[in-house]
């Protein structure tokens, strides 16, 4: 499939600004997708040093080599906090890789909703990971807007994570106070919800406001960081919430194998916060 | 003095590759500086977004904005972990972050080893943080090859802090074992010796090299990391080094004030390690 696309010769450069005057620039080995769905632009190109790189709207969302930070720290704080987790929603993360990391633990229900059909679709064609994960017995895939799908669904889960991309665009909506209450009616009493929260270094003010709004809304309201190398600045905040469960309570479940980033201590150090977060 | 230089509408490019295929890219307001010294090319950029940044051979090397995560994680591990420190050796660090950081502790004597002299100059000029630092009476400049005045000095010291460049160039032999033992004779009995050790991602075959050797020298030696923006991969490494002091016991001593990074927290935390480096 990827002969159809433009020659590995034409090296095109690809760029993100993090600043107005500063960013991570890529030279794409090969473009391998290049389309503008119903909902924003997406293209996928082929790099040396880390291979596939999905951009939505000229944002980097996951790259091959270096996704593992991002999807492992979205997705293990929450299921190897939680005592059981059977049933799982996942809004966003068209790509698949919170999928992936969601499918080790055992699970009995994962449901991906995204709202743009054609980051699933491309990314099964592209990202080596999607495929087996859509195909696994225990996931139901939704095709729709997260916001619409929470107000008609009366299912509960054990843990909902938030795999949005950032509150520009179709997102906006995943980043507010609304969107939160209604996701908490929709939780089991065990549950937690776990998304991502942008950069603690560019996005501090939305961090404080959110968290503002949360405490309010949970027990336990928690910012935790990980690095990830491809997204501005390098390191990245996530949000922990959770009426029942203390994510810093001794830890008795093991994280499952296989994995290159989490671990225990790791679980434990990532919600240290800098002095200039406090 | 910056009237000197380019004026602010020539906007020139800086980048920095960090892989063959990707890097970071800035946008200078102003060049502020440009000049092959005997050991390097040196380059000063004004930006909107990092302020003031300094490449040494093409290499950011400091940023006016992020510079603290860097120097504080470089420093404070270091000299709060120590019961004491009076007495410190910095072999390199011509930027003075490392030693405005140093200066915030109660410590008798700081002793700046850097090999470039035009280092220092420009970045007396450049630099808000370094003339003050380098006019505090603790303070003496030595302008010198850290290996040769290691080898020289009987002096010893109650912390030593590395903050060398990478493994190329002038300071590819602060990188070696015959290194390492040379500055172990010049410590204290309780002393400790701190560095940079590189990008945990980009340079993970140094890494484990040096883990090696050091381990075999040192009853302590323990990898940390702490986020640095605009260095490739966003995160970095140190090295903890000691036969007596162990980083992990618990601290008594409280941070010195004023730190934008560093706190008990993120000591602690620093130490906890991804899985693909153990």
């Amino acid at each position: 499939m990827r002969r159809r696309v433009s020659s590995p010769q034409k090296l095109v450069e690809f760029r993100e600004f993090h600043t107005p005057s500063s960013g991570i620039f890529f030279r794409a080995k090969q473009r391998l997708w290049s389309e503008k769905s119903a909902f924003q632009q997406i293209d996928i190109i082929e790099t040396d040093s880390f291979g596939r790189v999905l951009f939505l709207d000229g944002l980097v969302q996951t790259t091959e080599k270096d996704e593992f930070f991002y999807h492992e720290m979205l997705v293990h704080p929450a299921l190897v906090s939680h005592p059981a987790a059977a049933e799982v929603l996942i809004i966003g993360g068209g790509d698949g890789g919170t999928l992936k990391e969601v499918l080790r633990h055992p699970v009995k229900k994962a449901i991906l909703v995204e709202i743009d059909r054609r980051v699933v679709e491309v990314s099964r064609k592209f990202f080596p990971w999607l495929a087996p994960a859509l195909a696994d017995e225990r996931v139901e895939l939704v095709i729709a807007d997260g916001n619409a799908f929470i107000q008609k669904s009366t299912r509960r889960f054990d843990v909902i994570l938030i795999d949005s991309s950032d509150p520009v665009g179709p997102s906006t909506v995943l980043h507010q106070k609304e969107f939160y209450s209604r996701l908490k009616a929709h939780l089991k009493p065990r549950g937690i919800i776990a998304g991502q929260a942008g950069s603690p270094l560019y996005h501090a003010a939305s961090l404080r406001e959110k968290k503002a709004f949360m405490q309010k809304m949970f027990r336990f309201c928690l910012y935790y960081l990980g690095p990830v190398p491809t997204y501005p600045g390098g390191v990245w905040s996530f949000l922990f919430l959770s009426d029942r469960v203390n994510p810093l309570r001794e830890i008795r479940k093991s994280p499952p194998p296989g994995l290159r980033y989490y671990n225990r201590e790791i679980h434990r150090a990532a919600f240290a916060l800098p002095e200039f977060l406090k």
